[in-house]
């Protein structure tokens, strides 16, 4: 196959016609597919159904002889912060235990930093502006975050090792207004690139103008390789202590992608000054987070250990779609070098990158044929990517049968746009 | 038996020293119980077991189909939606349904209506001066609230009907920097009052001076009825709509004393245009709650019925508590003259006024002999109670035996402490 931008006008206009006529023969199919977004399959979700009556009969008791169907305990029950401690590397004094969503800790953290500032600092709310750090591409939500608040965000580019840490660097050390940054360090949404050893120590040896700069480490990945000899990033707060900056650092995990999204457990990690400051607040907003549905998580997966080798079932029914994914764009978009991505080695997705200005084109062309992606732009800050070139590839919810589909149109969807393109360019 | 209002000075002396040793008795017996707060005993929690495994075997789809195992559903499923809405006498569009704490969704809410406002209406945060009204004695949490964002909280004395009603329309409607009030409508934390027509009446006909002020209708007691002749209090929101202030009140409800505190469901009511707005925002913060555990509760109670009769199993275990407290309030302590309560027919708490300036000695004559009590103030913003005179009694914990142990000895340190009193004024 020759490639696209090595073709004549005639050679494109052909194989535009070409492409076209596969487009409409796929639309007639009436394919009706939601990979918009990082849903786990049902498959996925039947490894968890003996946590429905795991509690059956049980007393109910934490290990320390608390009830766990009354009122009390802010940060959690012993087994829970002790087996997401040892899964992130800290101690459980290090840990507290929320509801269902990492997301909402993240809003509320931030929340909390706008309405009463950050370990005695003033309200972020306060300043005339606000500026986070974004990587990009990276995760819609934690950008809706941002534009909530009113905050600026600034795109910080990044590559195979993680973000561009030079230029971290320079505006964290400049500039008091720039008080955090998003961070998704192992196989990050959507690049599904790893942090090196290198990008993480420079993360923990920053040295911010603001005392109240917090690094959002959301690890949301932390457990979910994709391969059987997974490498992992280094722990944060390990470098941290080198520093001196663990005060620096809030972690966010959660079990959405483990055992139910939105009825799974989520988990804070931070410096014990960190923490007693967060109770402190949290005390405030309620008596405790649902302390039966902790227990159902410990008695199911037992400690660390058990989390992850119940991520290796998981892995079983994730990795044959990332390989769909990853064999259609070879086969069929590789040899007409008309875009880029990442073979991710774990996370949820695949960040694929059109030629500049055909993101948009391509979505909007997999919708009309009934297949739905991430909109085009939501990568990025605000939902504008100046390239319009990133694309988030969410394989994990349709089955390997349907993902092949999908691809495939998605395929003759990124050759019609490229055609479309360079043809206009003519 | 004697007034100690009609005592001479030597018949107190005498009252006292004999109190004093009837004290020092119950001292040596090292009693260790907990009445401090409104926590269901474990007898209670006992009748939501078979909750545990009611999901076994099942789909865990909702009744549209839904799969309640994965991401998605904001604002609750539906038939949980259904069930809170008949239980409060609203639609299912005026519901949300969140995680496990009603105390969390007013934390939420007033933290939003700080940091973005009211549908539409300038933030909260950008006013030199916020103020929130209190009926008094209430519930410490909320008015933690108000202290954690620097809201000015104005005491409103109450009555057997609910709290003083000219005084909130004369506050609201000449005070544009009055932003809200903070009710339990329904046996008032402490006090046990059920609000009278009149008085729901003229809530949803306020006339506020800002368009943004609000109702927090923290209607905790709804159905948690200690007679079999229960009567509630008007529907709120069908009284707005005569008025058309449905926009007014934000009506909070939870299963923590219905099923398990912490791990049961909270619900916010509100107009169709707040239900909206307040979707807008939670959708910045989270991607759902717990659909299981709604799920959960809809198989178990099956619907508002459901959840009523189940109350009734309740009332069995706590009406006799109630009673225990009030007999010996009648019988200790009502012929001396020294003392106010109320005898609640629903809820979690009876209210217990001493004469000015005891309250403090009582509670703490009690923690000295082992019986932990709500603190002195607590039920007053800022913890002042400026007559030192109202106690909490949340009788719900302790078994009967326990209970009856523990109210011999408050009676004892009502009287010592009144004495004392007494003498010192002589």
């Amino acid at each position: 196959m020759k490639k696209l931008s090595e073709m004549t006008s005639e050679e494109l206009l052909a194989f535009k016609n070409e492409t076209e006529k596969q487009y409409l023969d796929f639309k007639s199919l009436n394919l009706s597919l939601d990979m918009s977004r990082g849903k786990p399959a049902p498959a996925q979700l039947d490894l968890t159904m003996p946590m429905m009556n795991i509690l059956d009969g049980d007393s109910l008791k934490a290990e320390n002889g608390f009830d766990c169907r009354n009122y009390g305990v802010l940060d959690g029950i012993p087994e829970a912060k002790k087996m997401f401690a040892d899964v992130l590397g800290v101690q459980p004094e290090n840990i507290i235990v929320y509801g269902n969503s990492s997301l909402a800790i993240m809003y509320d953290v931030m929340s909390r930093a706008w309405t009463h500032g950050v370990l005695g600092n003033k309200p972020w709310s306060k300043y005339d502006k606000v500026k986070f750090l974004c990587p990009v591409p990276g995760y819609d939500r934690h950008f809706s975050i941002c534009e909530y608040f009113g905050i600026e965000m600034i795109n910080i580019p990044s590559n195979d090792e993680g973000p561009d840490m030079d230029m971290i660097e320079k505006l964290v050390s400049e500039d008091e207004t720039v008080k955090g940054i998003w961070c998704v360090p192992q196989y990050s949404n959507p690049t599904g690139v790893s942090y090196s050893d290198a990008v993480v120590k420079r993360f923990a040896s920053l040295k911010p103008k603001a005392s109240d700069f917090r690094i959002f480490w959301d690890n949301a990945y932390c457990i979910h390789h994709l391969t059987d000899s997974p490498s992992c990033i280094l722990n944060i707060f390990d470098e941290c202590k080198k520093n001196g900056t663990e005060n620096m650092v809030y972690e966010f995990m959660s079990t959405s992608k483990v055992s139910f999204p939105g009825s799974g457990v989520a988990v804070l990690a931070a410096s014990k000054e960190n923490v007693e400051s967060i109770k402190k607040g949290l005390g405030i907003a309620t008596i405790g987070y649902d302390k039966i549905n902790q227990l159902r998580h410990v008695k199911f997966f037992k400690n660390a250990e058990g989390l992850k080798e119940h991520m290796k079932k998981h892995k079983e029914i994730l990795a044959p779609k990332f390989d769909v994914v990853i064999d259609q764009l070879e086969k069929n978009i590789a040899p007409l070098g008309i875009a880029k991505w990442h073979k991710a080695e774990g996370g949820y997705f695949i960040s694929f990158d059109a030629m500049s200005g055909c993101a948009k084109r391509i979505v909007s062309l997999c919708k009309e044929a009934g297949v739905v992606l991430t909109g085009a732009g939501a990568t990025y800050p605000y939902g504008n990517d100046p390239e319009d070139s990133n694309i988030r590839i969410a394989p994990s919810y349709p089955s390997v049968e349907e993902l092949s589909k999908a691809m495939e149109l998605f395929c003759i969807c990124i050759k019609l746009a490229s055609a479309e393109k360079l043809l206009a360019a003519k």
